[in-house]
Parts: C-alpha cells; structure tokens; sequence
C-alpha cells in the first residue's frame, strides 16, 4: 500500500515525508495548491476539517496533524528503516519531551520568522518588523537551551537521531534561506548538531521533491 | 516509587494529575509558586530550563512538558488503571491526532480566554478584550468541528476514553468560572461528552487537590 501525502512538498508535510523515507516507506504526494487556499476547499475540508496540512491516507487509514503522523509511522514500522523513537520506553519519553518543546517553545518563533520574512509576499500579507525582532528573539533563548543540552549529548533526546530531531529540519532549514543562519552558526553544538541531522541522505532526498 | 509532580495544582500541571490518577499511579505534588516567579528560579531552571509547570522525577528519571508526560506514563503502566492509548496502532494513531488538535487548535485559544479572563489580575497585567474576543471566535469554530467529530463516536479518537479527552479537561474546566460555558452547552454533543469526561471520578480526585 502506498501512503498518499496531502499537502505541498514543503513546511509541515516535509516533516512527514523526511519520516517516511527515514522509514523506507513507499508514499506518493498529492499537491495543493495552499498559497490559493486549496486547503479551504470543500473536498479538503473533508479530509482536514480545520484546514491544514498534511493529511495521509494508508488505504481506508486517514491522519492529519504532521507529529500525530511521524509517530504513527514510527511506531507501525517500528523495525523497519530508522528507529525514531528511542529502544526504550524512557528513551522514547525523552523523544517526546523534545517533540513537544519543538512544537511549543521552537515552532512558534521559527514559523513567525519564515511567515514573515520568506512566505508573506507569496501569502499576500505586510511583513511584521516588530514579529520578527520578538521571535529572532524567542527562538535565540530556545537555542540557547538547546546548546547546552546538546553539549551532554549528540542528539536531543540522547545519542541517537529521533523524531524530536527530524521534526526541526524543515523549519530550521529555512533559516539558511531568510539570512538568520546566525542562529544555528553562532551555537558551537548546535551547529554540529544541524550538520549531523542535515547531512542525512533522507533530507538530501526530501530536497530533491521540492 | 512515588513520583513527584513539580507545579501548582491547576493548569497544565492538572494534566499529569488526572492522568497519574487514571493510571493509579501514586504521587505527590510539589507546590510551585508561579504567582510568584518561582518558576523562573535557578534552582527550578535546572530542572526545567524553560522555566514552565509541569517537571516530574520518577526515581531519576525527569520528565517536562505535560503532554510528553502523560504519554510516558500511559505507555510505562499500559495495563494498569485506564488504558489510554486506544488497543491497537491505528487507535493511538487517532488519540495522536486529536491529542495534536488540543495542543495546537483548541489550547492556545482557550490559554488565551482563561489568561485575560481569570488570571490577569493576579498575574498583574492588563485584560485585553480584543484576544479575549478574536479567542472566543476562535474557539468557537474549533469546537464546531468538535461537534461533528462527537456526533459519530462518544469521545475524539473513538468509542473510548483516551488521552486526546483528557488533555482537555483542565483548561474546559475554567470556562465555568468565566462565565463562557455556553461554549460548551450550546453544542449538544460537546455538551453531552464534557458531562461524560468531566463525571469520571478522577476529575473529581483531581479537583479535590486544588
């Protein structure tokens, strides 16, 4: 069965699709048109009654919300490709706790500045200067928490890639696209930290579906 | 081992509470006082560097953020007290799904409501009635996808009581205070699912500890 990825090959759907070929997952994505509101059509507010990406469908399986869907592909595939979610069930409560502090403390500062600085003019909506200084900020003390945890450790949830690195790629790679590289550069083990999880082959291959 | 549930008994630290409940897990609570600032201290910063309620330690064993938290210990004490994760991959898959849709979709209107509304004059800052009502809308629309969803099964993943419900009792719990239960009484079968969630006895344990 081929897994049908609903969404653009960017942003939150990459996250799913960089699981999907950690996991060797056969899937096939289905384009939508987001920056003309496709996702607030009818037929896709079947799919996703709140009108987001992604959604996935695994025969009759239907899935939306991108970590709900990295974990449940982890999980059904456990032994298969990459173990994303730790050997133990404390390892794989540490993989949650970074899952989470990606999705609170880091996505909302990350998604600020992409929105602005890369997505408004595409989006049709002013750049926000006062956004962007507040979130430069936040994301700065997030990263400074990260440089210290990732000095005890090659990864965040220990030594070994999980879903609470994966998740960060798609954003974080964005920074190198807005000029805010800084923020992972000026960070000693966080910039060897986005070297090692950005040199994965998965990532070269998601790029490659852009 | 008894764990110890850093925070003040309300709020997201209730999370944990009535999940540790469910799962008749003992525990003690370790009060925090966020009123004032206690949980920006060095002392509390070492075990949560981003100076936010919940922590839980477990012998030697740490743990923030609450919704990692009550993932952890719903996973470790799988067959003891209520099984929260659904029986099989795909159910879990579901209680992801909508445990994604609380973090994302339902909290940060309902955080924003409870803020202004019930917090603000303790925390000292000034009540906004423009959040306060852009959140009341917001809101809204997500609960009438609720809704529809509660129209075809007794709870969010299913015919059974997961995770995805419980996450939301602490905070549905404040609109009872602030006067905007309609938002929950005016939606027949949001109505009748918040009598189903709040009811269980946990909720009732939970509350006895405020």
């Amino acid at each position: 069965m081929v897994v049908k990825v609903y969404g653009p090959a960017y942003a939150s759907p990459k996250r799913v699709i960089l699981c999907l070929i950690e996991k060797q997952i056969d899937f096939e994505t289905v384009p939508l048109d987001v920056l003309n509101g496709e996702h607030k059509s009818p037929d896709y507010l079947k799919l996703q009654p709140f009108g987001v990406v992604p959604v996935t469908i695994d025969g009759d399986y239907k899935l939306f919300e991108s970590r709900a869907i990295i974990r449940y592909y982890s999980e059904k595939y456990k032994s298969q490709g990459t173990d994303l979610l730790g050997k133990t069930i404390e390892e794989r409560g540490l993989v949650e706790q970074w899952l989470e502090v990606e999705a609170h403390n880091f996505h909302p500062h990350i998604n600020n500045l992409v929105l602005h600085l890369l997505f408004s003019p595409l989006l049709g909506f002013p750049r926000d200067d006062k956004v962007v200084e507040e979130s430069e900020k936040g994301l700065s003390k997030v990263l400074d928490v990260y440089e210290e945890r990732l000095a005890k450790s090659n990864y965040l949830a220990g030594d070994f890639f999980s879903l609470a690195d994966l998740s960060h790629i798609p954003f974080s790679s964005y920074l190198f696209n807005i000029g805010k590289e800084h923020l992972i550069r000026d960070r000693k083990h966080v910039s060897e930290w986005w070297d090692r999880i950005s040199s994965r082959p998965s990532w070269k291959k998601a790029l490659e579906l852009s």
